[in-house]
């Protein structure tokens, strides 16, 4: 019972929903400094490419998981949707940007957020869902129900 | 002297030009299908594609080479632009669909065609271009300035 009730208060302390534009006072972009850089994003600029991304609806969703505990964003991650004329004009989804913040390791939040992203693909129709990772991460994926596929090149600009 | 007009036939031959609507039937699809399952695209789901394709603007660009001789499109690519809040709102190129038709391998069309989506990328203010292949496809794409980055996991939906 006591159990019954812990279980039932984590799952509501880690409720995943869609990021909100009142995230950024709540560590959103410090999170996302975890995972790679992102030096400062103006209140401006935050308001203008959350708008930006929303104006897509379903074609591209940020999900978060908010520590009611403590009011902050402590994992995150991203899917877009890809149209193509392949596969008889089907879609894909592109899962990016999926971090866990390093206190909350451990609470399997990473997954929840991949399945909440996963669960979004399959539901707007994709055929697929695809991302990628470093190595490391191959195993935690795999928990997640992807196999590895192929590899990622990249070129920057300078 | 020769050489210089056969060279500058051959520039003339193989332009890269963004997809037109017109393209369907000078063998888009059946190129396609060279590269992965396609079966049956109708004229009107051609068309609803491409047009929400078009509506992108510089953020969805599918190039094309149309042999002026055959009038047949021999070589594609693609090139999405994703919105990040990651990297300064960065912003990132993804590469797809990039496929030769089997008659016109050896020619360096894919390499014309990975070098325009990248100029394309960059152009539109991207800081890096990425895409996903297999591993016999890796020297190719270190040709064309790309570095093996990680590796790719994907789930497919029955």
């Amino acid at each position: 019972m006591l159990n019954e009730i812990s279980i039932k208060q984590g799952e509501e302390r880690f409720q995943v929903r869609r990021l909100e534009i009142s995230d950024k006072s709540k560590g959103f972009i410090e999170l996302l400094q975890q995972l790679s850089i992102c030096d400062f994003v103006s209140d401006e600029e935050f308001r203008a490419r959350f708008q930006e991304l929303k104006s897509h609806g379903d074609d591209h969703v940020i999900c978060v998981i908010e520590d009611e505990q403590s009011g902050k964003i402590i994992a995150t991650g991203s899917v877009f949707v890809e149209k193509k004329f392949l596969r008889n004009c089907g879609k894909v989804g592109h899962i990016e940007d999926v971090v866990v913040d390093s206190s909350a390791r451990g609470l399997k939040l990473g997954q929840k957020i991949v399945s909440s992203l996963t669960d979004h693909a399959r539901s707007v129709g994709c055929y697929k869902v695809i991302l990628d990772c470093s190595i490391e991460n191959k195993g935690f994926y795999e928990k997640c129900g992807f196999q590895h596929k192929s590899i990622q090149m990249a070129r920057y600009f300078d």
